[in-house]
């Protein structure tokens, strides 16, 4: 592929200062979103940010790339019959991995438990329990769930997983498609879905879902429209959930009036469990155009029918 | 060594009845500590439990087993000339661990700011920091300090270690003895005590030590009478430390009127890092009966010029 002129959707001057030399070759244009123009679409060939800008049209361009893993927000328009999406492969397997194991080792150390002891000044010996002991169920085997299985395995964990295939892969004690995974999610202590947002995941977690459950702990740290909120907290209410950790929400910022922010028995993080490093996104940019002009196949191009 | 009559100091009827089997060699007497008498001391030829009761002598016994992995209860009483004592060795290290683990990654994820922001209905992204950044220094490098340098290494944190020898050992990126720790400890993010109590380590974390520290964050999971409760105190005021979290204290349980209790800047937890398993500890005895009956060398003998 052919690149000249490359838009950059936002104020990234100053991130792209220290790549400009292995850029000096292509014509650079640096817009804030809300100030882009038809003009510019005009000229571009490249477009390269978080979002696409109002009126966003893929085939004015020959090539989008995005600075974030998920894609939902460029999958949401159409008209990609002729334009490349790809999207940015980071270590957020590695930032996701250490985000729900400090939120399943709080829970197994009995931080709450222990802080309320301590403001009572009460000592009171209860047994932490151990990784080793608890079975861990990752909805979503992809590069994300795979990280997340090899380091709770490292620890002796029993990690299952639930995904399309439902095919075998390293790190999983065993994995099975959802339809068959009923006895998988009966025993879980801990369910953590990384699943992206597509047509099949939109509301995948639901009362059916929860059901399953028995006394589990959630953590959401994919994308929150594969979750129905209101079934999840029946699911709390119910007992089927014990705690959920939701780092990811149907609307974004969560708003002021939703009932999640009060309870005891949810943790809300503002989605911050992989922020994308702009450093490593304008590197993993850089990287995919030099394979572009060398015609090389690019691993972080978006496949439009799983839809990431 | 030839045994014959087992003195067991407590309430263990129920939790030695799956090993009665691999006992049945020998005669077994059940007691609570409070009423062992001289004459079970006489009849006895070795003694197991927690604690040695009040009076206790070692000259009455040949081999002394104890449920703990620390000994200075025992090695606080003298003649020892021509008794073994030996300690449990059990998954001590997994389980400190973890429970480091889950006060770092608590730490590097916000979980007190994003708790707080949660009550004040707050959606303020703060970015968590990665293991990997991290300087983690570890007071002891022998079995215990050395699996809680394996488990740090794996994510890719810098592990320093202080020790008596200075010598290198795996999991470490450099040890140092204390003399020359200066350097080590200015840069540390976190240090994690797994010091026995001895003589040398006798409130060896005092201001001297404290005043090489950085805005660090200390853990100990050690001994509680390794370290100098006021001068840590001062050493939070004055901002040498970030946060303590103890699980031990120079005198445990801790006294209603510490200061320790109330402090936002401590996390007290009531001695639990490390819980003993009643029945890895009966394992870890039986197995050791089994070597000395063979005439085998045993790897839990306490070395009394170490102290541990």
């Amino acid at each position: 592929m052919k690149i000249k002129n490359i838009l950059i959707a936002g104020s990234y001057q100053s991130d792209f200062y220290p790549f400009l030399k292995q850029l000096e070759q292509y014509n650079l244009r640096f817009k804030s979103t809300e100030i882009i123009s038809q003009e510019d679409m005009n000229w571009a060939d490249t477009y390269v940010g978080f979002a696409p800008h109002e009126n966003f049209e893929p085939s004015k361009v020959k090539w989008v790339h995005t600075f974030n893993a998920g894609v939902n927000n460029y999958l949401a328009i159409s008209g990609w019959d002729n334009t490349l999406l790809t999207r940015t492969i980071s270590d957020f397997g590695e930032k996701m991995s250490e985000y729900c194991l400090s939120y399943i080792l709080a829970d197994l150390q009995c931080h709450t438990q222990f802080q309320a002891q301590q403001k009572a000044k009460v000592w009171s010996v209860k047994s932490p329990a151990s990784l080793k002991d608890q079975i861990i169920t990752i909805l979503g085997t992809g590069e994300i769930g795979q990280k997340i299985a090899e380091v709770f395995s490292t620890f002796g964990a029993t990690v299952n997983g639930i995904s399309n295939s439902g095919q075998d892969k390293a790190y999983f004690n065993q994995i099975s498609n959802i339809e068959n995974a009923r006895t998988i999610l009966k025993h879980s202590n801990y369910i953590i879905s990384t699943l992206p947002l597509t047509q099949n995941t939109e509301k995948l977690l639901n009362q059916h879902f929860f059901n399953y459950l028995n006394d589990a702990y959630f953590i959401n740290v994919g994308r929150g429209k594969v979750v129905d909120t209101d079934q999840l907290l029946d699911a709390l209410n119910e007992g089927k959930l014990r705690h959920a950790v939701l780092d990811v929400f149907e609307s974004e910022p969560l708003t002021e009036n939703s009932e999640l922010w009060q309870r005891e028995d949810v943790t809300v993080t503002p989605h911050i469990s992989a922020l994308t490093d702009i450093d490593d996104a304008i590197s993993c940019f850089c990287n995919t155009l030099k394979k572009l002009e060398n015609n090389e196949s690019v691993s972080n191009q978006v496949d439009f029918s799983k839809g990431y």
